[in-house]
């Protein structure tokens, strides 16, 4: 049984659990960042002063079990927007008034799991409140991970450095999970805002440079407007290794599979672009994964099944 | 294995199941009144075009496994008045999403009650929106459950009649649960706004002439401002029978234990009392249970444990 542990946040954690999940021999545990402050989750957060619940939502989703569809589609509800109920989320809901009943976020996680039968571990990366804050290269700061997220600038600066505006610890949960791990599998997802959010918590880099287990980063498959414009592979990768360190990603994971031109072209009116592939393998560089993940639909994703079957041939 | 429908609204339908399901030789279906348009549920209503679910949650909370009390209390959670969830209940949410997703309100139902592990049927008593309208005394008429509920008139004028609004269809599977139930029970519950709104949909009270099946009328521990000032328990029974006809009710259950000095009085300054045991046999009049129902608390209900243990001697 191989013990893997899934860190990121949105919906590039919910892709790999997804995909992972029927391999049995692989045991999964979710670390999950902390730093979602938009829509329902940032006005529950806001108001209810719990833990943001929108990406344990995704990741426990992912991991329930099968016979749970039902209770998996009600966890993925959604509101609509004008109504009482604001677009809120039902497993947003759900999480919220499980940590009010509970009286902690760790114990309402486990009343859900235990709802949704989940096989796997859902871990919070910390449970402090954590915000982010984004340095762009004139000097401007950005706060809160929505605003990062959905730029009100121009959106063509450059993000310097991101950080936490307050000081946090983090889930000695997650640190035991990533120290005892045989493989640590890093996005794919937002560079910024899901997957670097989780290396900020102090000790979680630390201890991913310690552990035994095989690392591994998955690229995106398109930029990011605001976050990672024009960034080919090796940019996200050089942006990874500033807040973790050179030589701790053992491999790198890259979709070489181009969509059609008509999407590309779609999504070129909203600026975001294909991530092309100018990895080269040198010397205390990862290993360099091609394959083709894309997945075949309206949005450009990877598949979760693609992506898995390449990932168990090095866990 | 003796069929028992329990037929009402409101806490009171909660209390007959709970007491009852103690009972292994007896099989539940709860027949819950869609008249509720206030709070949560009124909201929920209006708002997404869906069936009341306040009732429904609680005769599903009174049913579910004993195993699954974190989801009895979430699904009685209820959120803040001042929060973007308006005092909005989880249950209720939940139910409104299932709906929303199943695209029925059966539907809905038979997913929670999955979820919950009920054991026994909880049956809306109408799948048509249901409104009620009271004509007081003096000719005024009151639109809308919670209207009635909480008088905005001086609370002393006496209801005449109560009706819907508009032309409902009876659930069938409600009709034929009566048809085929060993004993039904009506009440306790608010006489005008939970237990004579079922009797209104057409079909229920002919069900209710025609079953075999043993009636038992509950009759409140209180009066109710604004809907039962100063009525005895032949004041319930005479209004019942109003709508039901008269020879219908088999039983008349009622308590004779009378509160303390000091809670009565606190009752009583929101014009609240003891309804007083007036009943008589004669031809023709239901055979009267009298028992000492009364639960020790801070409200004064009927104990489950306490009324079951009558009912059952009779079912």
């Amino acid at each position: 049984m191989k013990k893997v542990v899934v860190i990121g946040g949105g919906t590039g954690v919910f892709t790999v659990l997804t995909g992972l999940k029927e391999y049995e021999d692989v045991r999964l545990s979710a670390v999950v960042s902390m730093a979602d402050d938009g829509g329902s989750t940032g006005l529950l957060r806001e108001e209810f002063g719990t833990l943001p619940p929108g990406d344990i939502r995704r990741a426990l989703v992912a991991l329930s079990g099968s016979n749970r569809e039902i209770l998996s589609k009600l966890f993925n509800y959604r509101f609509e927007k004008n109504s009482s109920l604001q677009g809120h989320n039902v497993g947003n809901i759900l999480l919220t008034a499980l940590e009010k009943i509970t009286g902690s976020f760790p114990d309402a996680i486990a009343e859900a799991v235990k709802i949704l039968n989940v096989r796997g571990r859902v871990i919070p990366v910390t449970l402090s409140q954590a915000k982010l804050v984004a340095e762009l290269e004139d000097g401007t700061k950005i706060h809160g991970e929505t605003n990062i997220d959905i730029p009100k600038h121009d959106g063509k600066k450059k993000i310097k450095k991101i950080s936490l505006t307050s000081e946090v610890e983090a889930n000695p949960t997650a640190i035991k999970a990533i120290r005892q791990a045989d493989a640590v599998i890093l996005g794919p997802g937002d560079l910024y805002t899901s997957v670097i959010p989780n290396l900020l918590i102090p000790g979680v880099s630390e201890a991913l440079r310690k552990t035994k287990a095989t690392i591994i980063y998955n690229v995106n498959i398109m930029t990011k407007f605001g976050e990672t414009n024009d960034f080919a592979a090796s940019n996200f990768l050089c942006v990874i290794e500033e807040y973790l360190g050179k030589g701790v990603i053992d491999y790198i994971a890259i979709n070489i599979e181009k969509p059609s031109g008509r999407l590309l072209e779609k999504y070129k009116e909203e600026n975001v672009e294909f991530v092309v592939d100018d990895l080269k393998e040198e010397e205390n560089t990862p290993n360099i994964i091609r394959g083709k993940f894309l997945r075949h639909g309206k949005f450009l994703r990877h598949d979760p099944e693609k992506l898995a079957k390449e990932l168990v041939k090095i866990i």
